[in-house]
């Protein structure tokens, strides 16, 4: 299905008011079904919808790696998921299973990390990679120069052997589709990093975390909670990369 | 609490690494629990959250008015409502949709707005008018400016005897504040406009139609879903607000 189709509008340009057509972004609900029960329904753009679902729940935590889904079928705004093991049985979300539709704790489980190792990376990355990296994110970023309407991630290889690119009107959809594509493919991300073009929140750092990617770039700004998330989880997080100027939030001596 | 902290920082900047302070926003969890049972977590700026509370569980659906509500407790990030009516036994679907805002925005409502009746502002609103309201809001966004890590939202009557400006991490939640206001002191919709930093997505048109809202004024992107709901609720939907040019999707003959 096509990300973006066109709409009618009335433009007002240089004081005149003009009928055209217009591209707009299209919003796609997905529903996503583990083991028969109805797990959410994300609102996304209707393109590598495997790779979402499946990134949504390695996200979530429902699976540590793709030999964890017997069975993934994707028919009509539905995907289906069996998986090898009863989701019941994870203490971290046992709740929110019971209360699918509730909400009990949905964003703290999130939020919190605190099942995660520290990255422990010491490898040095040159500072033209950063701004490498984010040229890049612009440079393919084509449905959001039609639409205005996306988000954007990146995912690199430090040794330029991979670069993975997904849009999404979602953020946090871009990147789970970057991190289902990691899955599905069984991606090393040792060294890798990972851009977006949207604000960093403690739940997108939490994403890069749980996936082991240890360099998270954003053009934009982090919050707080995302900074000290970083500090506590080993990664490198860098916001406003703008120009020649970016700043460190995080493990500034990988950076060089 | 402030949304606004400091955090230590590495700066690149001609070519050269220095350490300094910067601002980033605050990310605060803010649970509501609505008569006795845990409804949601939310993750918001710690700012005007009785009227983000509020906001939020209007724009579900839970309450009509502030009549609806006989007891509201804020303490230590936990909103407890105590609500004259027995949510239980309201239509609606209970399934999470997980929408693409900034602050993973989790609805229980659904997004078709199919309980609302379409507007029928009969109105001629003055060109002048969207690109007033869209300077306004930039002048007033000082967090913006010192963090870049939130949305904005303003309410303006047409006669100008209404301003209302709020700010938050999330696009959503600036939306739900200004509805919170709306609610809290009982302000007429009938002849307001709401203008939004963030894309208007089906979620955030819904939200601003079942407050009444006629008129909805981006600077950035609608989705495909957006422009068709606008339609249908009879919302004046005006994007890409940028010098002197704009885009109207719906309800065009409303502006001269």
């Amino acid at each position: 299905m096509d990300p973006m189709t066109t709409v009618g509008i009335v433009q007002l340009m240089n004081d005149t008011f003009q009928t055209k057509q217009d591209n707009v972004v299209v919003e796609y609900p997905l529903s996503i079904i583990v083991n028969k029960e109805k797990y959410v329904t994300l609102v996304a753009s209707p393109i590598y919808l495997d790779e979402l679902a499946i990134g949504y729940i390695y996200s979530e935590g429902l699976i540590k790696s793709k030999q964890d889904i017997s069975l993934i079928k994707i028919d009509n705004g539905i995907v289906e998921f069996e998986l090898n093991i009863d989701i019941k049985t994870l203490p971290k979300n046992k709740d929110r299973i019971i209360t699918s539709g509730c909400g009990k704790s949905i964003i703290y489980t999130d939020l919190d990390g605190s099942d995660l190792e520290k990255n422990k990376l010491e490898t040095k990355i040159p500072r033209e990679y950063i701004f490498n990296m984010v040229n890049i994110l612009y440079q393919r970023s084509e449905l959001f120069r039609e639409t205005g309407g996306v988000h954007n991630a990146l995912l690199m290889a430090f040794d330029g052997g991979l670069s993975i690119f997904r849009e999404d009107i979602g953020r946090h959809n871009a990147i789970d589709k970057i991190i289902g594509y990691m899955v599905l493919n069984e991606i090393s991300p040792e060294k890798t990093a990972l851009v977006t073009s949207g604000r960093v929140s403690a739940e997108i750092l939490v994403k890069v975390a749980r996936r082991g990617i240890p360099l998270l770039v954003s053009r934009s700004a982090p919050t707080d909670l995302a900074v000290k998330l970083a500090d506590e989880l080993g990664i490198t997080l860098i916001g406003f990369v703008r120009g020649k100027k970016f700043n460190i939030y995080s493990y500034a001596e990988r950076i060089t």
